[in-house]
């Protein structure tokens, strides 16, 4: 990837250090935006997710805000409290909410990133979200971001002087093969994200969580060699 | 006030220290709900705002749930930032978005609060916002706040499974010296609130600020004595 441009329009990627944002993220700048990665420390049980974010920007050549936003505050989630994380099943055989879910997780996300656009002057905000792996959480469909789009662009003080702010889910029709394959296409070195819910302190990966399988079984179908790194 | 009920519908109230989210508050009891107060430190020059938040909370007999969110960390406004605060003019002079905008501001509130009242169960949720004094900051306005429940809706567990969410804005169209009136008849005791956008460690205000002028002249308006402790 190529430095960032000053002369490109500002767009604010939330970033994981999952293989999901990281791809998001390559898609905005191959769109012609200067990315702009914003990562939400909300408390995860592990480091390793900001760890991989801060690789991922490093890559790309971009600067990478970090806020604290500790969830575990709120609690209620297997993500921030001490539930146990699901391992061997898929998140669609749940059939419900999965417990991974976390309170207005995407919601205090884009908000914070509605912040910091507003800071930087940019009129857009890129979230990796994905409605066919994750279709039991609220915060990932379609309709989810259209009423977020239309709240915040009565939020703000660009919306109200007429500049308008869109949310783009480059992502969310995709399947995971799909991900990975345009990501490989772009360039994304997925050996930096980190995606298993229960990582190690290195960053390796569990190989049996949702996440992992979800993961592991997208290199598959996309026919690309899986570069995580499991323990 | 009475102690809270267990057998009330809860409601989450975002609790600043000022004088009107401690108005929504006693509203909240008095529409009868159990309130559960949620304050964001979201680094605030002082912290007088949030001794004052744990005062009102305390008189009310409520656990007050405190959030860390630092907005310093985004930037943009004269509450979290360096720039000076304005003194001797009105909001409404300045004709346009006041300097004391903070990014975003409101709906990362929101945010935080639906995470909230998810953990808690909770389908109403009360903010103390206010378009009368307020009329320059776009997310104190009506149709902000109903985009915003349209969009926390779509966001929650709670709405996939249709339990509505409504936010309450008790104050939306009272004038100052109305929101002291009712309160006052509630009980509040504003002796306990902070207003001030400068106040010392001791939580005495400054007297100039625009809050603090909107304060004084309501209490004036509503012809009840100003307990508010000036340096």
């Amino acid at each position: 990837m190529n430095a960032a441009s000053p002369k490109k329009p500002i767009a604010v990627v939330l970033l994981s250090g999952g293989l999901d944002s990281a791809t998001a993220m390559a898609m905005a700048r191959d769109a012609d935006f200067d990315p702009r990665p914003l990562a939400v420390d909300y408390g995860q049980r592990h480091s390793s997710e900001l760890a991989a974010a801060a690789r991922v920007a490093k890559a790309a050549g971009v600067p990478l805000k970090v806020l604290p936003m500790d969830l575990r505050a709120i609690g209620g989630s297997a993500l921030t409290d001490d539930i146990a994380v699901p391992e061997g099943e898929s998140l669609e055989e749940h059939g419900d909410i999965p417990v991974t879910y976390v309170p207005a997780r995407n919601t205090v996300m884009l908000s914070l990133a509605l912040g910091y656009a507003e800071v930087l002057g940019a009129g857009d905000i890129f979230i990796g979200v994905n409605a066919v792996d994750y279709s039991g959480y609220p915060d990932c469909r379609p309709e989810y971001i259209e009423a977020y789009e239309t709240m915040a662009n009565l939020a703000t003080k660009a919306a109200v002087e007429g500049r308008r702010l869109k949310i783009h889910t480059p992502l969310i029709d995709l399947t995971k093969a799909e991900i990975i394959s345009e990501g490989t296409r772009l360039g994304v070195d997925y050996a930096l994200t980190v995606s298993c819910y229960q990582a190690d302190t290195d960053g390796r990966a569990c190989g049996r969580c949702d996440s992992c399988q979800i993961r592991r079984a997208g290199f598959e179908a996309a026919a690309v060699p899986d570069p995580t790194r499991y323990r």
